[in-house]
């Protein structure tokens, strides 16, 4: 395992360590846990939102905390949930009697972790609801699927809304609409390494690649000989395309997510294509997201995710922060 | 070789058109070239910035293009300088009258391919300035020294200079000024492919590391057993710094750079030491860059630049653009 690393017991913290460091007029660290919060938080009279999950997957989740994103992130070890109590106090830290939304990413470990923080929260007197994100269409079962990068149009409309001065309802419903309308798919040409476990997740020939595994490295649908781009892209947006009801003349947004190791240049690739496949079928790309927004440490390769816009879908993300 | 491309040939073509398809509004390219200009190119009374060198080092050149950055981004193949007249092409594209600067890092064929390009630009009377960037002070000798991730904040502070509307000769003198007072050094822990050749371009053993590496491959300082992030990070800084002149109560703004697979928890835990190691000496970091901002396609290790300020690189930095 060649990692950049002191040990694998002090990764998350130093980790936030250094994101406080780097950018101290944005971030906050709560202390004695790994909750990053906006420096200015509590906003007043705005919903606060709070996602995060296990870590590994950075920018998600502490990278979107900021003006019109999030106004905090909860970060657990690597691929591991947060737990309750840490969730807790990034809920107390940034409400402001507003409410907070708690966005969450659909594993079991972090719904029961985020849902026992909320009943900690209400017992406290603070309105929290909750986002579930199950965006990958690799598991055919929509209610088992994983919050992949999805989440992070989630961050980033239900944030504008959120700094518009919406209420906790409003912004949840805007929530929950990109929650219902975002599918996303997967694919990894190499897995990752876990600094506990030492050891890359799974394994792939030279010529193999494994389509629609999850960001932690889970088996995807598929495991095929390696393929050009084109043609993985074109796999890869027929099954998110194959679960959306799009039309000739719908409006969508676009993301091209690296999952870690994957070079910028080749990701530009899959979007030409992707973006070609899209414009034959009459969908308009109102925005286009390439780089990396949900990673799974060093693994390689990338997913698509298209998200259906209504007006105000379109209006928030157009207008807000990335 | 695994990568998610359809031909060796069509790389740096399809990543171009990817980019435009991806950012229509803001980007464009000129036909049959590998030339990105800002979409309202040539914009009346700016002094047009220009830059650009072999692909693989996504974001740069072309992310670089936009608003308060570079005007046009000229792209060779992997790692191979981009010719004269694809240099020319870009210069007459963006030239409004006010002048070309071109940011050139310095390798023999970068050097030379942006110098004949400036001459033949000259020859139809286009005011054409140079600035070399050798800011990689793993090479001892200063005039040898290749251009590298400090490169990206002279495309920051030149470009936030000239959309204030400063002349060409005042944009030249900021770029200079960027270029004498940037060091860098970087590490790597796993080579980059070049497509073309389909083979590693180095080899490593599992438990070594090379200090000192150019952006791509070239051989480093120092070839040594993995280190602890903070050790590796003490030795790059320490580099840097004893090539510096810098004071308790010197000013700097920092950037630790991935290479391309290191996933951004690694290097926020380099950014904490760094700003640690900086912080002891009473050095004031006052903007911090952790990311990717110049790459060797999926090299993994890390940069670190350090850049002295004076007020107005200080004032240019902190108000221009990323």
């Amino acid at each position: 395992m060649k990692k950049l690393i002191n040990g694998v017991d002090q990764i998350v913290s130093e980790m936030v360590e250094g994101l406080v460091a780097a950018h101290p007029d944005k971030l906050r660290a709560i202390e004695n846990t790994n909750v990053i919060v906006r420096a200015d938080a509590p906003v007043q009279g705005k919903v606060a939102l709070i996602s995060g999950g296990g870590s590994g997957h950075e920018p998600a989740h502490a990278g979107y905390v900021g003006e019109g994103l999030l106004d905090a992130a909860v970060s657990g070890e690597v691929f591991t949930s947060p737990t309750p109590d840490q969730v807790l106090e990034a809920i107390k830290a940034v409400d402001s009697g507003a409410g907070v939304l708690l966005i969450v990413k659909n594993y079991s470990g972090d719904v029961m972790n985020f849902d026992m923080a909320a009943d900690l929260a209400e017992a406290e007197d603070i309105t929290v609801k909750q986002v579930v994100i199950r965006d990958d269409v690799a598991i055919s079962n929509p209610d088992d699927r994983r919050g992949v990068a999805g989440t992070t149009l989630v961050h980033m409309i239900a944030g504008a809304a959120a700094a518009e001065g919406k209420s906790l309802d409003e912004v949840e419903a805007i929530a929950q609409g990109v929650a219902d309308n975002v599918r996303s798919m997967g694919v990894s040409l190499a897995p990752c390494t876990v600094p506990a476990s030492g050891k890359p997740g799974f394994t792939l020939e030279e010529n193999e690649m494994e389509i629609g595994t999850g960001i932690h490295g889970e088996q995807g649908v598929e495991r095929r000989e390696l393929m050009q781009a084109d043609a993985v892209t074109e796999e890869l947006v027929q099954h998110v395309l194959d679960d959306m009801h799009l039309n000739d003349g719908s409006e969508v947004a676009l993301m091209i997510n690296g999952q870690g190791a994957t070079p910028l240049m080749e990701l530009y690739i899959v979007a030409r294509k992707a973006i070609q496949l899209l414009k034959d079928r009459g969908i308009h790309v109102k925005k286009t997201f390439v780089g990396e927004y949900m990673t799974s440490l060093e693994m390689t390769g990338c997913s698509v995710t298209i998200l259906n816009l209504d007006e105000e879908r379109k209006r928030l993300l157009l207008s807000g922060r990335e």
